[in-house]
């Protein structure tokens, strides 16, 4: 199943002329999951063709207009397009006031139902059949959340032509197998799941962190993570200010990156003045070395690892 | 004196790869007027390097999204770059209560004064010096302004050669010709202004109608103009849906253009059916020759004319 991230905004604060503000895009089979809208996201998408009619989530980190102020452009857009499915929208207390104000203020209608969760604690957002999405508070100068999207184990491979051979009839002693449990035949002899399944198969996990400081809640969130989407507004140089505007560097992201032993590191909300972004991967490569810099148009697809 | 017009945003409604949302910025001397603010435009204003820091208007036609959203990215942006100068805003009612929303809602704060003026009459907006901007109601789904930039007449070219040959001592009889007023030599000889200064040379002017149906007080606002920027959002062959939404056709800017006697027509707020827009050129062109579609990052230097 078809996992892949596309960045869509990946400047810092300020857009620049190749980067445009904050977002990512999730897509898993036919939906697609936004983390932040920053201005200018609805033509991104476009750019990027990943479509307004698909469902989607989005999830908001925090208030800051360079993480937001592309979803009223965004609804509207959809409507324009006569968008009918569900919306949800997640984020922190203020999200519904900030979409409220949008809506008395600006004239647009919108042609679909919309679903605005405001989160006020930690935990699992939304709980899918195949996956769910976790929040933990990041440490940010305001309100601010990192999210996780973390796929559900699924049932190892299952073989008919095994299961055949040593006489279980299909139906639902099969199923059973497929569960992992043992079964019994009518000869008496027990199946074991091993025999005719493999191993159940891990989901993948790909964590975004919106603007933070280094956080121990962070690391526990990204433990063991496919890839780690974390922000590094500044170099190393700048660590102090870093510290005060609470961001983080790209040593910081990286030793984050390490300490939850993720698969990939990819470094984004990177400020406008870094034209050249060499300096900040080679200052996190010292540290993790599996790591890029994000750009906007970026794609990384997100295999399934013989675990 | 330089006027160039840039335009930075010239999609109708939804933004294409191509097409940034809506936007044009005068720039006369050393400051700026912007005439709408769509989603996105700080990051066209970046790549057209028009800068943060000048002295600048901006004027709102109406409060449809894809003509404000990029305000409030634009005021945050003009913040994290410390601008100090004030910042007027003019647009229709509900423009206030816009900005307020945003300034309670999402979470930036302003270095710079900024003062909105809405606009409740049509007439002259802004008054300064050596120009003025005057709005009409254009004829919109929602109450909506057309502006002009026009610059007052300047005094002739006053030459002082000539007044010394003729006996004219420097100083305040001087000031009095190039103020188009005779004057008495104490040899009693009477000095007309046309022996030593040319005739006053008009203003240039420039009309930017935002959204809107063809509109009688359109074509009087652009009389003469220099430039007449109309909204052309759907092809001829969409004139009843241009009529439904109150928008116009290339053949309808045309026909104002000409009413109105512009000496250049620009067509702007291309809907993005039009990938390759010559079809609304070619409809235009049969009659309104001097015209052209408005690509982003376009720029018309308006010079003056001999009169």
């Amino acid at each position: 199943m078809s996992l892949r991230v596309v960045f869509l905004g990946t400047a810092g604060s300020i857009p620049t002329p190749k980067r445009n503000l904050s977002a990512i895009v999730i897509r898993r089979k036919e939906e697609l999951l936004l983390f932040d809208c920053g201005e200018g996201i609805q033509r991104q998408m476009i750019q990027a063709k990943v479509g307004f009619h698909r469902k989607t989530k989005i999830f908001i980190t925090h208030l800051h207009g360079d993480h937001i102020l592309g979803l009223p452009g965004l609804f509207q857009t959809m409507s324009l397009w006569n968008r009918r499915k569900k919306l949800e929208v997640h984020g922190p207390r203020g999200i519904k006031a900030f979409v409220d104000a949008m809506k008395q203020t600006v004239q647009f209608t919108l042609t679909f139902p919309m679903e605005i969760f405001e989160i006020k604690n930690s935990g699992v957002m939304c709980n899918e059949k195949q996956y769910e999405v976790y929040a933990v508070w990041a440490d940010h100068s305001v309100q601010s959340l990192a999210y996780a999207l973390i796929e559900k184990p699924r049932p190892g491979k299952f073989y008919p032509e095994k299961a055949r051979s040593i006489g279980v009839p299909e139906g639902p002693l099969w199923s059973k197998l497929q569960q992992g449990c043992p079964i019994k035949l009518s000869n008496g002899r027990t199946v074991k799941p091993e025999e005719v399944v493999d191993p159940p198969r891990l989901g993948r996990k790909i964590v975004y962190t919106g603007d933070t400081k280094p956080s121990e809640d962070i690391i526990k969130l990204a433990d063991k993570a496919d890839l780690l989407i974390h922000e590094a507004t500044f170099s190393d140089e700048l660590q102090e200010r870093a510290h005060e505007d609470k961001h983080s560097t790209p040593s910081q992201a990286a030793k984050v990156a390490k300490k939850a032993r993720v698969r990939r590191l990819v470094l984004t909300h990177i400020s406008a003045r870094y034209k050249d972004p060499t300096i900040l991967l080679e200052q996190a490569k010292k540290i993790f070395p599996n790591v890029c810099v994000a750009e906007d148009f970026m794609r990384i697809d997100i295999p399934f690892f013989g675990h």
